[in-house]
């Protein structure tokens, strides 16, 4: 296999910036500085005046999810065709088994849709019902199949909904393994009562869906969730997290010493819940997603909250529907399917409004981006990281580029795009993931299946702790 | 009926403090002030150096409950005469249905059983189940009988809990009807596996009581309870907060808007978690209630929250069980009958602690032990309230006299003082109910059934703003 | 004297509503309920689906303050003609002596220029320099004039900033002599470095004022005065709370335990900073005051402040000047006199913002005009209070009529109203001073010099537990 | 030079753990990994079972200062030999110049005394007066002498004590500068007037010493300097807090966009104030140091905040009197010399109470004790670092040794420990310091001289985003 350089740029990582060229080859960084003695077969990548940072890693993303009666638009293969042009070398997805469908089994289902991937990937494994088979099957996960992380969604009440003793039971079982649970923090019950109260009061459309999920609906469920991974001593890792309460709810559990994670999506961060106003029904449903878009002040709390470190990683959930698909909803908005797109957009939004703005440092940019979600899902320093000896997935970043984001010039296979419009400046122009040029020049340099499984193992770093705590804290009797 | 006068006292009350005499006559205080010209008949009472309050009101008590097996010690005979004996002339119980019993009938039950109270009386009704009679049972109550409140408990799974559907059926009802929902807030999911988890390990006293009970597992039900109740626009009255995380929930939802109440018990103000490692099974025992006794941090942020203004009522959950039957619960610390007696003791303990530390004013000491639960509870200005036109419940107060809490000496029946030997400085002498001296000098004055049943009619006045709130906040449908 | 009777209204109080007739005879309220008997020479006034409240108690106003080298406009005849006309029949004033100024000799100088007052007034005091002979002067007022409150500027550096020091001793003072400091929060130090900063960026408009005064800037400050007298064990009341910073350190305070009191002006809470940016100088202009409007979410702030009661009293800051007075600063927003009018408006705006949008009920309506600045200040129950023996000021409150604010019809000597255009749904209609009409269908009944100033004696309610702290507190040796 | 190898241990950062071996030469880590290839003159540690951790940096210590009329016994060759005894290989003292003294001066005094130093050094200056010539000498001192950080005492009035418009001035110059402003944060005014009121009341002993600064002083001036930091937009890093209070001022901050930092010293985690109340008068007195130590549950909220990331440093403010300079205080606490000793047992006594409590990770140990300090001073990737390139500063610790904490063999000068008999589970047994063996089984290996200055340039990278907050901040006027 041939090798690659990058030359004369700026390495940016999460904790600092410095000049050097870098040198890849076989999957890996193998040289990192002033390099004067070069490989044959060399590949040379100028990158004067730019920015070269890890791959983007989006922990949250449902490509071909079967949802709601139909299928998510984006599947593995167009999916990661717009990750990488966006600087996203790895992603997250998710493994939902149906009610009592063996986990196993639907973690096969998945890893052979992910098959036609461009970019690397690994999955989240949801727990939406619980038996004896079911820990047992986690814990094969993750012994043998890389998996560390189980998800739980609190909403979706008569689906896939976790009720509290099916948390305590997978949290109890994630922390005898070393995984990290994590929840989409909505009161089922609540959303399921306001749905119909909505519809049974006639309002129908899709101005009603935030209507049917106010922030309070999630801050219960995040705070519901913090506590019982706090009563049992096990770490938890909140997805999507779009209101100032489950920020409060986070910074609180954090600031009394429990292990506690947040991830926050681009859109959440930049979109308000006007939208759903619009008298347009087909531009209102576009953005359809759970948690829904919100009042403006939340944004500044999410905000604040990534400036003081209560949230860590950014995501996109992005799962693609398309008009016709939205339009299953057209006299029920509990029936709209929920999602929207974003892998491709989410760096550089992050960029625009986080760097540009003065609330991030680049530094912090690349940890909110990329680093952070290595550590918490234990890929650091394989992933995240820009060193010798680390996998080399890459983005070279233009800082003096510009772009406007449009659905036209977008990736996904969807008409729409929450982010239209948005004027970036600054725009990832190269990325390389396993050592090749994935994207270059907008122009996609990689094969269908030719991303990796990224196998992740237990006991992340910050599970030290965790377990001297459990040890610490064994009950004792009284002698009487 | 004959008149009473009380000549020379210093009335107290929640927001003021001035010399004046009282004559009380037929139930009523019927005048106020210097009083020269006297009604034949009078009886006189010299309250020289004395402070005189509205008669406490404890708004929870557990008289002759059925529970776990067995029934609370004090009737509502004994138990309020108990009451009397500390000051306190009103309580609120608990109807509590069996999960499929009529509330009415439980309703009626409760009353029947009340008819031999000393002292005065309401209650409020338990919401164990849900169906389509139980929303009409709320109804009739709210209507025929004087009842204003419902509560739900959030633990005791498998028998009593109301899960999230319950809450928000319920919460709803409440709103519809100018109701109160109270809530019993722990985690009954984290209780149960905890417990089955402490019985498996072998722990099976006393000790594992409050960590079957953790702290986080009440902050997490009582912020769901607020949560619930604030999606729906319903007020809410959280009972026994005996944590920091509870009051700090309480706390941030009243600085966000909500209408939210928290009443604390004097037990969990001054008695700490250590009780539970009493080499003694008995006296471990005897502290068993739910919530358990806390670390002694917690007892500082109840403070906090009771001088802030977030605590605002105090009460006992009096329910006496003696020793034989808490040994029920001799090798299973889970079969350990739950309660603590308490309904005489508890304004003396606040005074003591309270009063005579700087921690609260006279007047405040009056709002918590009378005036704000009247209020909430809408019994105000008949009750908590000394005035022309009151009802004639009061307490003459000699912050002069001594005396040491003992079982030996209290006057419910059973044989274990959560306070034992705590020295009181300032000590209730002369309880009066109903216009008529009741407990006097140590001695009972009144008959087993004078005590009267309260109505309190729905609609208090915090009903007010939400309301308004209710109707402002129609969804609107957005024209397409 | 002759009588009056006000027949057929709804009284509403800090804590209750209820239908009766209130008799009224030499200042004082003589008889409540059915009145059926009625002396001679009685007026009535049919306040027939009216609510009658206690006359409206602004605590903070300016009249004819001589400041920034002018004198306020409306003097306390036409500042008390305007409060009347919008249910205020007393205000809180301010003495300000210069720097070496005896406060005795200002106190009398304020004392008469206010005898021209139509409504009731008192005075604050402020502390604007300190020595021993100032320390004796707060004695006598203590003492012989019925002044409880000593105000302290933290800004005006070069004028009347309190340094630390002074601070420090005026409220070691205030503590012995059971009266209370306020302050006037802002660090005087960084206003004067921006205000020097700004200037010499050329930035000379009013647009610099808010820029001037940042919301960190009073955060700080507040937070000081709470510290100071934290740690001194003293009380403390803020004047003109505006910002987020400020509302989170008096709740921060109060859920620690402190004694602490927040004020805030009916502009804070509906006047945004937007206004600086008005291309017309005057009208920015005539919005310059100290601390400035501000950016919309501090409003929210407020509001929740107000709701959850960390905010007790709302105040105005009347300190009214005239745009050729304004004009004064064409060139140096520093010069511009700082001060906005609205004694007339001030009930009208809470009623309309609050009351009516749902946020406060009608009770906490009164509490927050009226009661609490009464309780405060320790002119409790003779003001903010309905009741038998209390001084008949009142405010009869119709609120089915309706009213649009402005320059052009209210009674304020200025050109401008910060509050110009506000509809209105509920105003005052017939104010009562002194058991007096005052104030009746637009037409003024009193005459200048009608107004009674109010003895306020010291040690308030709240001074209790101070007390008992501050004895319970006293340093003790070790033994060595 | 000859070489240095330490073989088999497991490396330890603030970020992940891994076997390797390293290899040091001239002063920097040259090789990482399984090395085989040797160099000549190679000397050779076994690190077996053990952990490498970068050197630790002490950010705050006192060697030799002029203090109180005398001077601290442990000067920059006793005090170097005592940190690199307990792993420590750079220490950063201040330069602290009296008020009217030249800045250059008073720095190249300290550098001279500092040449005995054994292990690395670097200065903040103390900014203890103002005028232009200062602000030229900060200019100076950054641009020439490698100093990134100005000190200012918030305490000691009428010494060296900066007040607010110092702070203003400092705080403005350190933004201009790409320079971090530091504070001890009390407020002088209130120690003063505690001092004075003591000693007038006759409390004259060391238990008068934390009555003299009780907590609400340190958070009044925490929050004062965070909120003028805030108002300028400059960063800020308060030293050696010791309450909740200034925790929850640094977190209030962080948590809306601030860039603050946080120092907590080794002796506020673990030692409360119950040390004033010794009844041997030398041991009482042996604690003094300001802040005092506090109640307990300042150690809880201390142990929180650098659990939650508001606190991210540790030091010790070495600042050695013995007993006989102690007893300077005799009659008058005030006199009694500010100081403990520390520098040698800080890191072992967050290991002991952190890593092996479960409160942290060792990851986290490393970032607490070097890395955060690093790079928040811009020492880092050369310091607070492992890996190729990185200066050769270096601790090995033996997890499986044991020692118990004892003046008796402590090495600094002083004859008592405020941690004396501390067992301490897992020690520093050997350390490198530029690439040398410094310190090894208990010997030194060192000479007086050998440690070396450290440059630490301006604009760490957090300046990034002040930088862009301050340009886009830039006012605007208004077209009129
Ligand atoms: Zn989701
Ligand atoms: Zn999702
Ligand atoms: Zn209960
Ligand atoms: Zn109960
Ligand atoms: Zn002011
Ligand atoms: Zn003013
Ligand atoms: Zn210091
Ligand atoms: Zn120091």
């Amino acid at each position: 296999m041939s090798s690659l350089l990058i030359k004369g740029g700026t390495i940016v990582t999460h904790e600092e910036s410095f000049k050097a060229d870098i040198l890849c080859k076989d999957n890996k960084i193998v040289e990192l500085g002033e390099i004067s003695v070069l490989p044959k077969d060399v590949e040379t990548i100028d990158a004067t005046g730019k920015f070269i940072m890890p791959g983007g890693i989006d922990p949250h993303t449902h490509m071909q999810l079967p949802f709601m009666g139909t299928v998510a638009k984006d599947d593995f293969a167009s999916g990661t065709v717009a990750a990488l042009a966006g600087g996203t070398t790895t992603i997250i997805d998710f493994v939902i088994p149906s009610p009592q469908q063996s986990l196993l089994d639907a973690y096969h289902q998945w890893r052979d849709w992910a098959k036609k991937a461009h970019s690397n990937y690994t999955f989240h494994v949801a727990i939406t019902w619980w038996d004896d088979t079911v820990a047992e099957e986690m814990n094969i996960l993750v012994r043998d199949h890389g998996v560390n992380s189980f998800k739980h969604f609190m909403a979706y009440k008569n689906a896939i909904m976790a009720t509290d003793d099916i948390l305590v039971s997978s949290f109890t079982k994630c922390l005898e393994l070393g995984a990290i649970p994590t929840v989409h923090a909505e009161n089922g019950e609540l959303v399921y009562h306001l749905q119909n109260k909505l519809m049974a009061e006639g309002m129908t459309g899709p101005e009603a869906h935030p209507l049917s999920r106010p922030s309070s609906v999630e801050g219960e469920a995040a705070n519901r969730a913090i506590s019982i991974a706090n009563t049992l001593g096990a770490p938890i890792y909140l997805v999507h997290v779009s209101t100032e309460e489950a920020v409060d709810a986070i910074r609180y559990a954090k600031d009394h010493g429990q292990t506690v994670f947040g991830e926050v999506l681009a859109g959440h961060l930049t979109v308000d819940e006007s939208v759903y106003q619009n008298p347009d029904w087909a531009t209102a449903a576009a953005h359809v997603m759970s948690p829904p878009f919100r009042p403006k002040h939340h944004q500044d709390a999410l905000w604040k909250g990534v400036q003081g470190g209560t949230l860590q990683t950014t995501a996109t959930d992005h799962c693609a529907f398309c008009a016709e698909q939205k339009a299953m909803g057209k006299d029920n908005f509990t029936q709209i399917p929920n999602g929207t797109a974003g892998v491709e957009e989410r760096m550089m939004v992050l960029w625009e409004k986080g760097v540009n703005e003065g609330k991030i440092t680049m530094n912090e940019f690349v940890a909110l981006t990329s680093t952070n979600t290595a550590k918490i899902f234990n890929m650091y320093p394989n992933k995240g990281c820009i060193r010798v000896g680390a996998d080399a997935d890459l983005v070279i970043w233009n800082p003096a580029a510009t772009k406007t984001i449009s659905s036209k010039t977008h990736h996904s296979k969807i008409e729409h795009s929450i982010f239209e419009g948005m004027e970036i400046h600054g725009v990832p122009e190269t990325t390389i993931c396993n050592g090749k040029l994935a994207w270059h020049d907008n122009v996609l340099m990689v094969e269908s299946g030719d991303g990796k499984y990224i196998d992740r193992p237990a006991y992340a770093p910050f599970y030290e702790s965790l377990r001297k705590r459990k040890e610490l804290n064994q009950p004792k009797a009284v002698a009487r």
